[in-house]
């Protein structure tokens, strides 16, 4: 196998090692982040790291950088203390991909892209119309990372919207019938047509369990 | 649309609710990570939470619930200041998904599985053999999350072990190639089978963009 240890990591290309390092985690998730500014001004951007937290509540994270990227995202969640979780499908991969390009405060992704808000229940950010699974979430904690000055951002869910039939009876979402995607590194999107579900695993026979 | 809202949620029956809300995040990382308690019993389970940080160092996470589930890996972390992270891959979907089990302390992982433990390096934590990536991580710190009382531990990547036909020019890695796995909701394991690299995006003409 081929072997980079921290010092070759620190040493590369930075092109190279944003492609190395964005990839090396394995398959992230492809959604659309839609938020509103106080003054009206509406953005969605495309994030890979929104990740399950907790079930009871429902709980969701993710990570920017507020000082440099994806302000526009940051500051409208502080402000307005909500956002959308819209998840990327084979349908709009271009145009998610998109969001990532730095407009202006004052373009609206929404405006240069094929993407079409929508509003719910009077809910203050915009959601992605036509997305397979649409969340309305709730800002509820931030928490800095000194490490590499990152925040992370926790949201509840406060609305869930999920197309009939992608819905199992016991729960269960089957994304690869939506045709969401899976981001793989800063820029390779795949979308799996086909999954495996495996039962609920239990200590072999002879072997010592534990209680929790 | 099926709506749920955040009453409705806390409604659901426990397992429905579980299978929801886990699924509904997309697409998450399939992950082994190998631990070793300082008096030498290893672990080895899976984890769907692993997330890209940052690049430069080069940072993930993951997040747990340490004072319920999954102790081993957080006990061996906290005191051992290592761990490692290893990509589940179709040859071991079912092993890996074994790992969830709740076995005492004293029984390993390695040894009710076909997933044999391979050590690198004079690392402390035990990698597992055959995963097309594999990453050696040191403890860098760890933020309690109240909102639902998980940590979120996060590691910088001291090794780096990837397959030499996975690593493309620009430092890329296909993971669609190794048969990564991602997982969707608790027990589903879905491996893409191709993937679309999209281009570096910028504003398109006639709007404004931004410096950062």
């Amino acid at each position: 196998m081929k072997q980079f240890n921290s010092r070759d990591i620190d040493e590369l290309h930075h092109l190279y090692r944003i492609n190395l390092i964005n990839s090396c985690s394995g398959y992230k998730s492809a959604n659309l982040i839609g938020t509103k500014s106080e003054d009206g001004f509406s953005n969605v951007a495309v994030f890979s790291s929104v990740t399950h937290l907790g079930s009871n509540p429902g709980l969701l994270g993710f990570f920017l950088r507020p000082t440099t990227v994806m302000r526009h995202t940051y500051d409208n969640i502080k402000a307005t203390g909500c956002f959308t979780i819209n998840h990327i499908h084979q349908d709009i991969l271009e145009d998610a991909h998109h969001t990532s390009a730095k407009y202006a405060r004052e373009v609206s992704e929404f405006d240069v892209t094929s993407l079409n808000k929508i509003y719910r229940d009077d809910f203050h950010a915009p959601f992605v119309d036509g997305c397979p699974i649409q969340l309305a979430m709730e800002f509820v904690e931030e928490h800095s990372i000194p490490a590499n000055n990152t925040v992370l951002v926790i949201g509840k869910i406060s609305q869930l919207f999920v197309e009939e039939d992608l819905l199992h009876k016991d729960g269960f979402i089957d994304l690869s019938k939506a045709k969401v995607a899976t981001i793989n590194g800063l820029d390779a999107y795949a979308v799996p047509d086909f999954h495996r579900r495996l039962e609920y695993q239990r200590p072999k026979p002879g072997f010592a369990g534990r209680e929790d």
